[in-house]
C-alpha cells in the first residue's frame, strides 16, 4: 500500500507543495484539449458551489432559510389539501454552530415514491408548470436545505411522512449525489407516528440563532400576520415555547390553476406552444391554449393578425407568427382570471396587524387585480399608526410579505420598499426626508399575492420592480395614505376643539366674576350670562 | 375539423372567457394527486422563466448581457490558446426594438460536435469544474443570451468556427429545447469563411440600444482598460467603426489550474472527496487532492486530527470525518498557490485608465494574493485624480472590474462599491458625505482577479461581500488614498511656496526703494539689499 502512494506523492521542498501531477501547460491549448473537458454541469453541483444564490450564504441566513423552505411547502401542501394548517417548527441547539431545525405539518403527506425526489433532488416539484398562487414555486428550496445541511455537517436529511390513518408512516433518511442531481436513499423503513396524516422534514446543519429584524422569531410572527389561519408552535432553541394561535378558523379563499394570458407570451414560447398544442386550426389553438380567448376574441385577434381562423396550425411559419404576435397586441381582451390569486384581505390584513402592532389606528386597502407580463396579481397594503409599541421618531417600518410570505432581506432590492419611499407620504401628514421612507410612529405592510412573483433572485429575498407592481403599490399606499389623513385631520380637529372647550371652561367663570363684580350682578345673573356665553362659544366652536 | 374544435370550445359569457377543460378542484387535493403533477424541471425553463436572474430583465440590458456573454467566451478562448486577442463587435438595428448581435475572435475555434452543446444547453462548459481565474465560470452565458434571443424573436443563433487553416469552417444554426435542456439543430453546413481561425456567435434579439454609463459603448471603453492587450473593433448601430487599439502586445501572464486547498474545503464536499479519491490512506489523499500538503503537513494534519496517516480512507466514517475537519484548522497550512490568478498589474492598470481617463494624477496599487474560503484571490486598485476631463464636484466615479471583465450594473450591491464607501477618504484630503463616496474629480478602479469570483447572482453584476475581500479592497483603496494624499500635499506645499515666492516678488522691490529713500541709498546699495533679502526670504521658504 505504502508503495502504491508512493507514485502520488510529490518530493518535498516548495515545488512540492502543490502537486500537480497531469497538469497541463495552457500556453498552448487549442480547440481538441478544450473539448476533452467540455461537459455537463449538474444543477446540484451549481447551486452547492452558488449557494449564496439559494439564501444560504451565512450561518444565520441559512438556518432561517432552512426553515422558511419547509414551512412553504407545509402551508402549501396543507391548503391544497384543504386543511386548516398546524404547524411545529422546532430549532435544537447541538453547540459548535450545530443546530437541528425541524419542521412538522398537518398537511396530506407525501406518497412514499415522491419522497426521495421531492427532498433530495434539485428542479423537482409541482408548482413550476402552473399558474397559480402558491408559496413555493421553482422546485428548488427544501431539496437546497437539505443539501446544504450535508455539505455543512455531512447529515442526511430525515422525513417523516404518513398520507392518512391506518397507512403506513415512512422514515427517510435521504442525501443528494450532487454530480448527479439524484438522492440517495441511507435508509427507509416504516416507524411508529402519532400523527395521523403530514410531514416532518429534520436537517442538521451549520447556522446561527440570533434575535432581531431578521431572525426565525420575527420570521414566525410576521407569518402569522399574513396568515391569520395558521397555527405555529415554536419550539425555540433556548426551551422556550412561543404558540403564535390562529385569529381566524377560515382558510384562505382556494384559487384555481389558470391558462396564460395571451399578453403575457412571448414569442418563443407562442412557438413552442404551437409546436405542441392537439388544436388543429389558429381559433381552435387560440380558445384551447389560453385564458381570455372565446371564439369571438380569437376571430378578433385573428382578423388584426391578417390571419385566417381556420389556418392550419403546422402551417405557421416565422412570418405567421410574427403577425400573430402583432395581432395579439392589437386586440381588446379581457384581463386575465383572478380566481387564480386569494388577497389576505383589508379586514384580516387589519387583524393580523393588530394582533402583533398594538396602535392608535389601522388602514388597509386590497387593490382590484391587475397584471404584469400576462401575471394576474393582486397588492394589499396596510398601516398601522400610533400606539405606546411604536417608535415616535425613527423611519417607519415596513413589513414586505409575498404570496403570504414574509420577506426579511434585501429590502432596499425590492419594489415594494421603493414604492415605499416614492409614494409623497407628506401628502398625507406623515414627515418624510428627500428620498426616503416615512419618520414616525407608523408600521407598513406591503403583500404582493400572484401566480408568479418576480423574484430578483432564487433566495426569493426581493420582488423585482416590474412597473405595473410599482403603480399597484403606490396606489394601495396611496389609498392607506388619504385614509390616514383623515384620521390625523379628524383627531387634530377634536384636539382644536378640546382646546377651545378647555378656554371656555377655564375663562368663561372669571369673566362672569369680572362681570358681576363691574356690573354689579347677582349670583344668578351671573350664572345666566356665562350660560349663554358658553353656549353662543360652543355653537360657534361646531 | 370544425367539428373536432367543438369539444374544446367553450360556450360565450363571462364563464366562458376562460375555458377551463380537466380543471381540477383544488379542494380536496390528496398526497395521490398531487403525486401525479410532481417531476423534473429543466434548467432551461427555470431559466426562461427566472431570464431576470442571467441579466436579461429588460430590452436594453439584455442587448448588453448577450455581448458580454460573447466576449468573455471569446477573451477566454484566445488566452488560453496563446493567442493574443482581436474582436470584432457589431451591432445591428433591424427596428422595432430589434437587433443582431454578432461577436467574432481570432480564437482557436470550437470543435464541430461541442458546437451544438456550448450554445444550445444550459449548465455545459469547461471552466466550472476547475479552479483556475476566467471570466466565463458558470457554463450557462452564451446559452442563455441565445434562449432570450429565441425567446423574442424566435430565431435561432448563428455560429461560425474553424479551428485550423485547413480545416472545413462549420456553420450552425441552433435553437435550445427548453423542455429538454438540449441542442435543436436547425441546420449544420460547411462554408467558405475568411478566417484562418476563429468562432463568430450572432444573435437576433429584442433590445435597446442607448448611450450613457451602462451602455455597450461603455462597456467596450471600460473592458479595454482592463484588457489592454486585447484589439476590439465595434461596428455600432448608427454605422460608425470604433476602434480600441491594444495598448500592450503582452497577454496577460497564464494562468494554472490548482486543487483545492484543504481550508476552503467542506465538510460535505470533503465527504464526496474522500469517497472518489484513488489514494488508499489518509496521508495519500492529503497529499493528493489538495494543494499546498507535502507529506510533512499531512502527517501534521494527521497528528492534529488524532488520526493515523496509514489510515484507510474507505473506512473514515463520520466520526474521522469530523476529526479530519477539525485537524485542518488546526494545522498550519500555507496559502494556497497564486498562479492560478494573474492580476493587471500597477503599471498596465494605469496606462489602461489613462487612455480613457485623462488626469493630474495616477495611483495604483496591486495586493498581495489572499483567500477566501480557500479560494486565491487578488485586488487591484487604481485612481485618476484632477484632469479638465472629470467633474469637480460631484461624487467619485467608480469603475468595478471581475477577472478583468467590467461590472456595469448592481453597483449599490457590489462589495468593490461598498468598500469605497467604507474607505476614510478624509484623511486623503479628498471631501466626503458621511456614509457616501467620495466627491471631487476622482475616477477610482476596483478588480478582483480569483479562481471563483463570488458573484451575488447568476447575471454577474455585484461581488458578494466576503469580508476577506472588502478587507483587501479597502487596503488597497487606502494604499492609492496614501499616494494621493502625498501628491496633494507636496501639491499644496508647492503651492504655498508659489505663494510666498509671489509675494517676494511683489513686495520686495517695493521695500527696496522706501529703504533707498528712508536711507538714502544708491541703486546699486538698493540692488544689494533687495538680494540679500530675497535669499534670506528664499532660504527660509524652504
Amino acid at each position: 500500500m505504502a508503495k502504491k502512494e508512493k507514485t502520488v506523492q510529490a518530493p518535498v521542498g516548495e515545488k512540492a507543495v502543490a502537486p500537480v501531477r497531469k497538469e497541463r501547460k495552457h500556453i498552448h491549448e487549442t480547440a481538441e484539449s478544450m473539448a476533452a473537458r467540455q461537459r455537463d454541469i449538474s444543477v446540484s453541483e451549481f447551486f452547492a458551489k452558488n449557494r449564496h444564490l439559494l439564501g444560504f450564504d451565512s450561518p444565520r441566513k441559512a438556518l432561517l432559510t432552512a426553515i422558511k423552505e419547509a414551512v412553504d411547502n407545509s402551508l402549501d401542501a396543507c391548503e391544497e389539501a384543504g386543511i386548516l394548517p398546524a404547524i411545529i417548527v422546532e430549532v435544537k441547539n447541538l453547540g459548535r454552530d450545530r443546530y437541528i431545525i425541524s419542521v412538522q405539518d398537518n398537511g396530506p403527506g407525501i406518497m412514499k415514491k415522491q419522497i426521495p425526489n421531492i427532498f433530495g433532488k434539485l428542479l423537482y416539484g409541482s408548482k413550476f408548470h402552473r399558474l397559480k398562487m402558491s408559496r413555493g414555486q421553482q422546485g428548488i428550496g427544501i431539496s437546497a436545505a437539505g443539501m446544504y445541511g450535508m455539505l455543512t455537517t455531512g447529515k442526511p436529511v430525515e422525513i417523516i411522512s404518513r398520507t392518512g390513518k391506518g397507512k403506513p408512516a415512512h422514515h427517510f433518511r435521504l442525501q443528494i449525489d450532487t454530480k448527479k442531481n439524484k438522492p440517495e436513499i441511507v435508509s427507509d423503513t416504516e416507524i411508529e407516528w402519532d400523527a395521523d396524516h403530514g410531514t416532518k422534514v429534520a436537517i442538521e446543519l451549520e447556522g446561527k440563532h440570533m434575535q432581531g429584524r431578521q431572525s426565525v422569531d420575527e420570521y414566525l410572527r410576521q407569518t402569522a400576520i399574513a396568515n391569520p389561519h395558521v397555527l405555529i408552535t415554536y419550539l425555540d432553541p433556548n426551551g422556550a415555547t412561543i404558540i403564535y394561535e390562529r385569529s381566524t378558523q377560515e382558510p384562505p379563499a382556494h384559487t384555481q390553476e389558470i391558462k396564460p394570458h395571451p399578453l403575457g407570451v412571448e414569442l418563443g414560447v407562442m412557438q413552442a406552444m404551437l409546436k405542441e398544442t392537439r388544436a388543429r386550426n389558429l381559433a381552435g389553438f387560440l380558445q384551447n391554449e389560453f385564458s381570455r380567448v372565446s371564439k369571438r376574441v380569437a376571430e378578433d385577434i385573428c382578423a388584426a393578425a391578417e390571419l385566417k381562423p381556420g389556418a392550419s396550425v403546422s402551417r405557421m411559419g416565422h412570418v405567421e407568427l410574427e403577425k400573430l404576435m402583432e395581432g395579439i397586441t392589437k386586440t381588446k381582451i379581457m384581463n386575465p382570471p383572478t380566481n387564480c390569486v386569494a388577497p389576505i384581505g383589508e379586514e384580516q390584513l387589519v387583524r393580523g396587524l393588530g394582533s402583533v402592532v398594538p396602535a392608535d389606528f389601522y388602514a388597509s386597502t386590497t387593490r382590484p387585480p391587475a397584471v404584469y407580463r400576462g401575471n394576474p396579481f393582486i397588492i394589499e397594503a396596510a398601516l398601522a399608526y400610533g400606539g405606546q409599541g411604536q417608535e415616535a421618531d425613527g423611519p417607519a417600518r415596513v413589513l414586505r410579505i409575498a404570496n403570504r410570505v414574509p420577506l426579511l432581506y434585501q429590502q432596499g432590492a425590492c419594489c415594494s420598499y421603493q414604492a415605499v419611499v416614492q409614494t409623497n407620504w407628506r401628502n398625507y401628514g406623515i414627515t418624510q426626508p428627500r428620498g426616503g421612507v416615512p419618520q414616525g410612529p407608523v408600521t407598513i405592510v406591503v403583500h404582493m399575492a400572484s401566480v408568479w412573483v418576480p423574484f430578483t433572485s432564487e433566495s426569493k429575498e426581493a420582488i423585482a420592480a416590474y412597473p405595473e407592481i410599482e403603480d399597484e403599490i403606490i396606489k394601495a399606499l396611496q389609498e392607506c395614505g388619504r385614509k390616514l389623513k383623515i384620521f390625523l385631520s379628524s383627531r387634530k380637529r377634536d384636539m382644536d376643539a378640546q382646546r377651545k372647550q378647555d378656554y371656555i371652561s377655564t375663562y368663561l367663570p372669571h369673566i362672569g366674576i369680572g362681570l358681576r363684580e363691574l356690573l354689579g350682578l347677582s349670583e344668578k345673573e351671573e350664572h345666566k350670562v356665562v350660560e349663554t356665553l358658553t353656549g353662543l362659544l360652543e355653537r360657534h366652536r361646531e
